[in-house]
């Protein structure tokens, strides 16, 4: 392969002025830049990354941090984060944090050891000190991690607050919420406390179930679904995640429950599953493909030493009603 | 930050035996290894790892391709091959190559760059002759890319039959497959082609409906489905991947056609999909957690610089009986 030393032999050149050409830095004149560009071509020149890379201090590469990519919400956003940074010239690292020992806290001491220019965590296991010790730029999905890191999030507050309207209009008397783990705060459990005081200012009886934290798996969705329906709980509305939202229309159906009729549901995310049930689920959901457009936009300025006014992005999330609470 | 110089001094040696420690190479007495490594800590030294992958020309990286990762067969492979890897000591870059432009291109353009230390491709739709053009180490998912490209895959064609000997035990007499795209040789199509075979041997009648090649889109799901409800066909049988097969049962649901009374479905893939439907599928499931291990550890021994005895790894699909081909 050729070097950047048969580079400036070929165009009768020293070494420094190709450089100086690779890296866009000082002055090169037009007819030696033309010169060198030629020789590159001729000799099939392909640049090293790696050396590029030492003399920028910058890798190209994204560190983007999920629980899990298996999760509908998390595949559809990594799906649109890696579209979005490739546009801004970046690769994706993922990095699944839900494993054996403490990989976010290994992926994070990537950071210091300049493996990516910029960290998007959509995880918060770890410490919000641990974060706040990493000098590079890092934007953070759905979750608080200090006042100099950005957040990307949906107005969950409002969207608790669709939930509820929703079930309250087809005359729920008595719901269940299934929340959201509280081990961590997060902006995401801004929708339950909001749905909670809507349902109870219109004196309509709230059952909240605790999901365990960072279970994503099917036993674990079965074991909740047995813990619900077992509990004979007399209610008329439900409102949990799509996969929690689906499984319990599924049990629903099979122990011959109407579905609006007898109990109405409303799951919350929206993400591609939620298409795949009959009736058609009404979802609160989450503009998935804006979360990651603004997420790449503010980790893309941080990385080039912009600034950004807003240290919050609030989106909105938007019911879209299905027959899961009314027939349609 | 402290730089190796400052280590150096600190210790009372050279840069170049500091140098030797941080890379483990060349011969460095106990004392003076132990001396370094304490200077190390009490400076709180972070070796840069853009400078040893320079020195080493390896990043620890592999690239991970495939066509979407908001597609749940994919999702899932990506989950689990992260993990692998991870534990094999590499990053996982991710690559959606279903864009605009030549992603494929641009991401495999990356091997000749340095950025990644090898690729594992579950994507096809470049010549397998840009491939070959590779000089790094490359592990082919579901996909033929030349005699010294190892592949890892299902054994499609007994897929293929369990799927057929399924239906015929239910007693079909005229059945509907959905066909992947045959744009592209790949061993995935071998399914389809057993499965008609089979089929056509026991006097069954088969219809083949051919997907479009890469649309993982719910506007094209839907798209399918009118297509084939409004051409009246009479079948008692369906075999097709995942979301056809759940988006087929809901659509034969919302028309009051009884399965499997009326007509059996045998999903193909078994991702975590198929446990969203009320009556479960019936699948073929890949054993996708597999395949994510034998692909990691191929790529491990490939940069490792070892060999394999096998250019081909041949797993088995599993049938798994669930309530769309008998009333269990």
């Amino acid at each position: 392969m050729a070097s950047i030393r048969d580079v400036a032999k070929k165009a009768n050149v020293g070494s420094a002025t190709v450089s100086r050409v690779l890296n866009n830095s000082g002055y090169v004149s037009e007819e030696t830049r033309e010169k060198i560009e030629n020789a590159m071509e001729e000799l099939n020149y392909i640049p090293n990354e790696l050396a590029r890379n030492l003399f920028h201090k910058k890798t190209g590469i994204i560190a983007v941090l999920v629980p899990s990519v298996a999760n509908p919400f998390f595949a559809e956003f990594v799906e649109c984060i890696e579209s979005e940074l490739y546009t801004y010239g970046y690769k994706t690292m993922l990095c699944n944090t839900v494993k054996e020992g403490n990989a976010e806290l290994e992926y994070l001491d990537m950071l210091n050891r300049h493996i990516v220019d910029g960290v998007i965590t959509g995880v918060h296991s770890l410490d919000v000190e641990v974060y706040k010790k990493i000098h590079k730029p890092i934007v953070a999905l759905d979750r608080f991690l200090g006042e100099d890191i950005p957040v990307v999030a949906v107005n969950h507050k409002k969207g608790g607050k669709l939930a509820a309207e929703e079930l309250l209009n087809c005359g729920c008397k008595s719901v269940l919420q299934f929340c959201g783990s509280k081990a961590i705060e997060s902006p995401y459990l801004d929708r339950h406390t909001e749905f909670a005081k809507m349902m109870k200012k219109s004196g309509v009886e709230v059952h909240n179930y605790e999901l365990e934290w960072n279970r994503f798996d099917a036993d674990y969705y079965e074991k909740v679904m047995k813990d619900v329906f077992s509990s004979k709980l007399d209610v008329d509305g439900v409102f949990g995640v799509d996969q929690i939202a689906i499984r319990f229309l599924n049990e629903a159906r099979r122990r011959n429950i109407a579905v609006p009729d007898e109990i109405k549901i409303v799951a919350y995310d929206g993400t591609f599953v939620t298409g795949l049930t009959e009736p058609r689920l009404t979802v609160i959901a989450q503009p998935i493909d804006q979360l990651a457009k603004q997420s790449a936009r503010l980790i893309s300025r941080l990385v080039n030493g912009k600034t950004y006014r807003n240290k919050k992005v609030l989106l909105d999330a938007e019911l879209k009603v299905g027959n899961t609470t009314r027939n349609l």
